[in-house]
C-alpha cells in the first residue's frame, strides 16, 4: 500500500472556505444558490450550551460525537462550553484527520478521541499513524479504540509490540447494533483475553449507546433507556473487576448516552436515578455521557419528545430547537393536484416541485411522515417533501391538520387556530427541516452558517446573511 | 452575486483521477480501502450495447440519462454503442458544466443536451451562460429545457430577447412527479402562452418520463407505463399541431422512456404495440427513447422485472446484469444473535458488522427488503444489510429462504438446492448491491472500475485489479 492509500480521505480534496466565502459570504439567503444546507449559530450555541449544562448537573464529562457535522468549526462549539479540553469520538478516520489538520490536537481544544467503529485489522496501520501523530502534537493526547470481539484484541496483538493500545469495550444494551451484551459468555470471554494481553491492550472503560432510543416517544422511554445504559456500564465495570483484580484499582471510565438519552438525563439530574446511580457506580470508575446530534437536532430527534431543558419547565424540544435546514426553490407548482389533507371531500389544493429530491435531503425517514417539513415562510407550514425524486422532490400537504402539526412541533397553544396552509408560489424559497440531520449534512459539500437570534428570522426569514462557512470532512 | 457564484460547481473541487489512479491502478480489490464503490465496465457495456440495441429495434434515438453516474467516462460508455452524436439529459448544472469541461461537446460526443429540471427563474443566467459555452464548444449543439408551467415561459421571455430557448414541455403520465396531463386545461394554456411566445421559446417536443414504473412487478406492467408514455406524447402532439398550426409543419420529438420502460420496449419490438405506435403517430414527430439507469441496474431495478433482453429469450435482468456494489469489510460479528431466516424454531445464526453504512449506501429502500444485498462471497448470498447506522451497518440473514432468494435474483433453476449461507468472518470483505445505484453512487466521492467478463469473477470475487477510476461530478 503505498503512502497515499495509507490515509484514503487524503485524496479527497476539500472546497476552500475562503473561496465560498469571497463569494457568499454576507450575502442574504435570499441571494443564495439553492439548494443550500443551513445552519443557525446562535442556535447551534444554545443547543450546544444547554447539554453541556446537563453534563455539569449529573457532575459528569460530557464526550461529543462529530460525525453529524464532520467539521472544525462544529467541533469548537461542542467542545467551548463544556470549559473543558475535549473529548471526542469520530465515526471515520476522515475526522480524526480532519482534526490533526485543523489544529485542534495541537491547540488542546481536543485531547482525547475515541475511533467509533470496533478496530479491523486493516485499518490498524493508518489508526497507528494517526495516534503518533496525534502525540506528535499533544503528549497528553490519547487515541482509543472500541473493541466488541476477540479476534480485534488478536489483530491489535499481532500488529506491533509498541505501545499498548487504549481500549473501550463496546456493549450491546438492547440496540442490536455494535457491542456485546454485558451478561453474555463472550463479553466474560473477551475481558479474560484483554486481561492476557494487557502488555499491548489497556482497558480504559465501557461505552453504551442507545442508538435505537431515536425509536422513543416520550421522556420516560429515553429515560428508561438512559437507566438502561448506565446499568449496562455498571454491570460490565463490576464483571470486570471481578475478572482482572487490577481493573479494582485502576480507573475505568463508563461512557453511556446519544442525544435522546442525552437530553433525558436532564429531566431529573438530582432524582432518585441519579442518587442510585452513584450509589451503585463500583470504586474507581467515572461516568461519562456522550452524544453528538444535540447542536442540530431535526424531525427524528423532535419525534423523541427528549427533554433537553434544563430550566426546570418540561418542555421537550421543540421546533425552535433545531437548525437544520435545506434552502430550496419553487420551480413548479400544480393546482388541485393530489390529495387534501385530513379530508377527502374538499378538493386538493395541489402540489408543488422544488429543486432538491432525495440527493440533498436523504431517503431516511421518520415517525412524522415524510422526507423533511417546510418550515419558512410560515404561511407554508403544513408542507412536507412527500416524494423526493434524484434531485427534485414534490411538495404535499402533511395529513392531520394545524392542531396536530403544531401539537408536534410543540409550538404552544396560542397557535393551534392557525389556518390551513397555501399553496406555494412558483420561484419563492422554502427551508425545510430533514428527517435526520446526520444524513442530510452528508450530502452537501458545505455548509451555510447564520447567527440570528431565534425568532428574529420568523417575519423575514430569507434575510438573515452568511457568517460563515463550514466544510465538512468526506470520505472515510 | 460574483462570477463565480454563477457557477456554483466551480467551488468544489473534484478528486484528482491521476493522484487516484496512482494510488489504486493495477490493486486487486482485495487491497482496496473499504467502503468502496465498485462498477465492472464489461457489464456497463454489454447493458448499454443492449439498450442501443432496443432503441435501434424500435427505429429511434436513445437519449441518455447521466444523472446516476454523472461521469465522462459513463457518459460515453452509453453513448459509444449507440453510433451516434449523443443526445443526453443532466439532472444538475453541475452535471452539464462536467460534460464541457471534459471536452465531450467539442469532441462532438455530446450534442444535444437537456437540462433536466423544470427551469425556473434564478437559474436562467446560468443556463444562458452553459448554452453560449455548449455553442462555442460546437455550433450545432443544443441546450434545452423542460417547461411545466406558464411562469417559466413568463421568466424566460423577460430575461431577455436574444436567442431563442428550445423548449420540451414535460408530461405528467399518471406518475404525479414534474410536469402537466396532456389532457389537462393548464396544458392547453401553456401551449397556448408558448405559441403567444414563439419568438423567445421554440417548441422541440415533448417529454415523458414513467419514474412510477419503478413501482412494477412484472413486464406486463412496465409495457403498460411505457404504453402510456407514448400515448401521453402522441396526445400532446396532437394538441399542440391543434393550438398552432405551425407546430404541423415542424419537427416535435417525442420523448418517452425510464430504465425499466425502455427495457419493456424490448419485449415485444415488432409487436402490434409497435405497429400502433408508428400509425398513430402525428405527421412530422419524432419518437425518441431516454433511459439513465440501465448500465448499472439495482435491486429496484431487478424488482420491475423489466426485461432486458433482446435476444428473444423472454428472459427478465438478473443479478449478473448488475453491476453497482459497495465492497465492505466485515468488522465483527455477533454469532447467535438475532432471528433465523424462514424459521423460529431454529437457533438464530446470527449477525454481523460491516464498514459501512446509511452514508455509503443510502437509506433507500425496496420491495425485496434490506438496503442491499451481499452477492460476493457466493457462500454468503443470503445477508443483507439489515440494519444501517450513519458509517457501520448489521448484516441480517433475508427473510426467506435460498429458494427464494434465487428466484428473485433469477439465478436459473439449478442452483435452487442450495443450503443456507455460512456466518460472515470477521476481516473477510462482501459485495453488497444497494437498492438504488443512483442515490449509492451519489454518497462516493470516486468510483473504482474493474473489467471482468462476467461470471470469470465469480469464484475469486476479489482478485479482479482496478483498471480506472471515474470522478462524478457533486453539487447542484
Amino acid at each position: 500500500m503505498s503512502a497515499s492509500t495509507s490515509r484514503p480521505s487524503a485524496l479527497i480534496p476539500l472546497p476552500s472556505k475562503e473561496a465560498l466565502l469571497e463569494a457568499y459570504n454576507g450575502l442574504p439567503l435570499s441571494a443564495l444558490p439553492t439548494p443550500a444546507l443551513l445552519l443557525d449559530r446562535s442556535i447551534i450555541r444554545r443547543n450546544a450550551t444547554r447539554m453541556a449544562e446537563i453534563a455539569a448537573s449529573w457532575d459528569v464529562p460530557l464526550r461529543v460525537h462529530i460525525k453529524t457535522h464532520k467539521t472544525a468549526e462544529g467541533t469548537r462549539e461542542m467542545i467551548q462550553p463544556t470549559g473543558k479540553s475535549g473529548r471526542v469520538v469520530v465515526s471515520t478516520l476522515a475526522e480524526a484527520w480532519g482534526l490533526l489538520d485543523a489544529g485542534l490536537v495541537k491547540e488542546g481544544v481536543v485531547e482525547d478521541i475515541i475511533y467509533g467503529l470496533p478496530v479491523s485489522a486493516a485499518r490498524i496501520p493508518q489508526l497507528a499513524e494517526l495516534r503518533s501523530q496525534v502525540q506528535k502534537d499533544n503528549q497528553k493526547a490519547q487515541v482509543r479504540l472500541l473493541i466488541d470481539n476477540e479476534s480485534q484484541i488478536e489483530a491489535l496483538a499481532a500488529h506491533d509490540k509498541g505501545q499498548a493500545w487504549s481500549i473501550m469495550v463496546k456493549l450491546d444494551n438492547g440496540g442490536g447494533r455494535a457491542g456485546l451484551p454485558a451478561d453474555s459468555p463472550a463479553f466474560s470471554n473477551l475481558l479474560r483475553l484483554i486481561a492476557k494481553t494487557s502488555s499491548q491492550v489497556s482497558l480504559y472503560g465501557f461505552y453504551a449507546h442507545a442508538g435505537h432510543s431515536y425509536d422513543s416517544r416520550q421522556p420516560s422511554e429515553a429515560d428508561a433507556f438512559l437507566t438502561s445504559e448506565v446499568q449496562a456500564v455498571i454491570q460490565a465495570a463490576s464483571i470486570a473487576q471481578s475478572i482482572f483484580p487490577s481493573a479494582s484499582s485502576s480507573h475505568l471510565v463508563l461512557s453511556v448516552g446519544s442525544t435522546p438519552t442525552a437530553h433525558a438525563a436532564s429531566r431529573a439530574p438530582s432524582s432518585a436515578t441519579l442518587a442510585r446511580v452513584q450509589q451503585e457506580l463500583p470504586a474507581h470508575c467515572e461516568l461519562e455521557l456522550h452524544a453528538g446530534n444535540y447542536p442540530f437536532l431535526d424531525l427524528q430527534q423532535l419525534a423523541t419528545r427528549a427533554m433537553p431543558n434544563i430550566t426546570g419547565a418540561s418542555q421537550p424540544s421543540q421546533m425552535g430547537d433545531v437548525t437544520v435546514s435545506v434552502l430550496c426553490s419553487v420551480i413548479s407548482t400544480y393546482p388541485g393536484r393530489g390529495t387534501e389533507a385530513g379530508s377527502t371531500e374538499a378538493p386538493p389544493l395541489g402540489e408543488a416541485l422544488i429543486d432538491a429530491g432525495g440527493i440533498a435531503f436523504s431517503k431516511d425517514r421518520g415517525p412524522w411522515g415524510g422526507f423533511g417539513h417546510v418550515v419558512y415562510p410560515t404561511e407554508l407550514r403544513g408542507w412536507q417533501l412527500g416524494r423526493p425524486s434524484q434531485e427534485h422532490g414534490i411538495l404535499t400537504l402533511r395529513e392531520g391538520g394545524p392542531a396536530q402539526w403544531e401539537e408536534q412541533w410543540t409550538l404552544g397553544g396560542a397557535a393551534k387556530a392557525r389556518e390551513m396552509p397555501r399553496m406555494p408560489d412558483v420561484g419563492e424559497r422554502v427551508m425545510i427541516v430533514p428527517q435526520h440531520a446526520c444524513m442530510t449534512l452528508a450530502a452537501h459539500p458545505f455548509y451555510f452558517i447564520v447567527d440570528e437570534q431565534p425568532g428574529t428570522t420568523q417575519a423575514k426569514p430569507f434575510e438573515p446573511r452568511v457568517v460563515d462557512i463550514w466544510v465538512p470532512w468526506k470520505g472515510w
